[in-house]
């Protein structure tokens, strides 16, 4: 059984009959009454009431409550548009509901494609072994010429950055193509590696019509491209799916979360971050996967960022994949990310590199003796003793209270 | 410029500075400063803020605010992902923020291919020169054998039902592959039509990896199927759009709303329903489109509907789509259908056929039959004295109050 767990809000009296109805209704049934299992072979499909538990009273006698489904495995067949239409489909727009948690049987998550390098294959791909991966965006990307863009990457990969992913509203492709993106910067990365023995990857947007985005992404990955980026909501993850399981396409994928706060930003409806960013992310073969972290302004929460980090990490059929918190991150938080996530992380950072006072070099160069610092069991303090970039990025951003 | 307006509650002295952020952020620069908009080129690509207007004061100094920013043409690359990653990509995590309206221009319109075969198309497909259309779903799919669903089919269509649909669940091909339905589905409408007249079409639930997706739509149009039932927000916009852009696939594209509750349903966060079951639908293809009736226990509100159901039909690059109202539809309501829908609409009921004292067949008939009778003009009462299936509705359902 997939096991679905809703948040609802109703009255009390209502919760046995409305989970029944969840349960026959959205399996085997129609609206208007239960289908006679008259059958074993109907009484498979069947969907079961696993449990209706009440949190908590609210207004006009109404109630929170904890509502658990289990739908039989057999009735979807290895495709999120089977397992979301099942478990949340008409569901979803039955009022105050929200999925706040999804138990899915190692039978049925082992047709899912889950990531094809995972953590591992990212360190061995990105050549690092232990310590945490340093990613930056490009400052800007849209309307500039394949020079300028040309630019910035060099600027990012003499700082000693693993992997520099594009913007991700980075469509327009007026002066600059994914494919040529991909070539030029490769040959900067190959130059600035001939100076620092380190050969910046390049995380390139993955965009264009469904149809052509698995030619694209192997061409992609032909050229060099380090990863792909993908807004994975707004494709949708059996597009992320079939790109992670086409063995042709032999380069990691990037997960962002363009669009998903509009599924897991409310409380009453929707769907758990958790889930739409930890759970079906790793399912659709992200292998990296990136998150609003707890030091931005707007965040998911300690418990939800835990629900997470637990998802991309849990024992599974699949790999495990790297979490990229976003948001607020600068060199001083360093520690911080260490204690949080452990060194299976990706340190995320934009402004944190490019307002560096000596530029995006120096910005990244700064997280570099920031992580060295931390592996090595020295303060920062200490380390910036050591560092000019490194006490610069101290100065200006400090570290967490 | 696409405009997009947003709902948001936030102080109104952050109001100002949000909206810049918005405009230039989430186009040209990053999140920590200004992009020095040096060259006219990176000029071209930059959002502006188009208004911000304050709706009402909640509490704690906050107010409720429309801002509305306008994103240019050229960031766009004629794909949803581009679309919604743009306008509401990072913004979705942005805390309080609901994407509540999209005007996009015609000219990028036209990069999205629209229904293929719209009102008029179908209504040729479905031979129904004027008057509603009929469409019933399968009383149960899931766990049943090809010669039972044969036998819910049959039934319909004696009823006189333009169009039977899948339930949307349906994936599991156990029993009975969607290739084999259409086929044994179509054998029995014609074995029906030789008795009618009317050949009853068949809306199969498309299924299955995405890229095995546009090969299976050819397929089962080829076979015969009548219209492909899509679970439009479970797969993504993108993925609809490519089999409507697909010459190959000559068949209607019914879209469910399953998930969409999803995105729509809180007020404070995700995406207004008459964009994402209207205007993107209209713009993905759909030429059919499935929605919540105001007649269900769960409604969309008047305001709501009037707007989605004007994406479907406004003037537009793209023909107009017809809406299929779903839930708590009966034959006494027909005449209500008329007046809040006009003729152009699918008459869309599942227990109000199964339902019906005489079987599915009488059901599908009281329905032709009250159609029948506002055609002509007479009451229901009036029909009802000629026709003991819609005299046996009217007992059952009644008309509304």
């Amino acid at each position: 059984m997939v096991i679905a767990t809703y948040r609802v809000i109703d009255n009390p009296q209502a919760l046995a009959k409305r989970a029944e109805g969840i349960a026959v209704g959205l399996t085997i049934g129609s609206w208007t009454e239960l289908v006679q299992t008259r059958h074993q072979q109907v009484a498979l499909h069947c969907g079961q009431v696993e449990g209706i538990e009440v949190i908590d009273e609210v207004s006009g006698g109404r109630v929170i409550a904890e509502i658990s489904i289990g739908y039989p495995q057999a009735n979807f067949d290895g495709t999120f548009a089977s397992l979301l239409t099942t478990v949340f489909g008409k569901l979803s727009m039955d009022g105050e509901i929200r999925l706040i948690r999804l138990q899915i049987p190692n039978q049925l998550a082992a047709q899912f494609p889950g990531p094809k390098f995972g953590v591992s294959g990212c360190r061995a791909r990105y050549n690092v072994e232990t310590r945490p991966l340093v990613m930056s965006i490009f400052k800007a990307c849209v309307g500039l010429t394949l020079p300028e863009l040309v630019e910035q990457f060099e600027a990012q990969a003499r700082g000693g950055i693993d992997l520099v992913k594009d913007d991700e509203i980075f469509f327009t492709e007026a002066y600059a193509t994914p494919e040529a993106r991909v070539v030029a910067y490769r040959a900067a990365a190959q130059r600035v590696a001939e100076k620092t023995g380190r050969e910046t990857a390049y995380a390139v947007n993955l965009t264009g019509p469904v149809h052509q985005l698995q030619q694209r992404a192997q061409k992609l990955a032909e050229l060099g491209a380090g990863a792909l980026l993908v807004n994975m909501v707004a494709y949708g993850y059996d597009v992320v799916a079939a790109l992670a399981a086409d063995p042709e396409i032999n380069v990691p994928i990037l997960a962002h979360p363009a669009v998903s706060g509009a599924l897991y930003g409310g409380d009453t409806y929707g769907i758990e971050a958790d889930i739409v960013l930890g759970q079906l992310a790793r399912m659709a073969g992200a292998d990296m996967v990136i998150f609003p972290s707890m030091y931005g302004s707007v965040v998911l929460g300690e418990a939800a960022t835990a629900r997470l980090i637990g998802h991309l990490r849990s024992e599974s059929v699949h790999r495990p994949a790297l979490p990229a918190p976003s948001a607020g991150i600068y060199p001083g938080l360093v520690p911080q990310l260490y204690r949080d996530f452990g060194n299976d992380l990706i340190v995320n950072a934009g402004g944190g590199i490019h307002g560096h006072p000596g530029g995006p070099a120096a910005g990244g160069q700064a997280f570099v003796e920031a992580i060295r610092a931390v592996q090595g069991g020295w303060s920062l303090a200490d380390a910036a003793k050591e560092s000019d970039v490194l006490r610069q990025a101290l100065e200006k951003w400090g570290t967490p209270s």
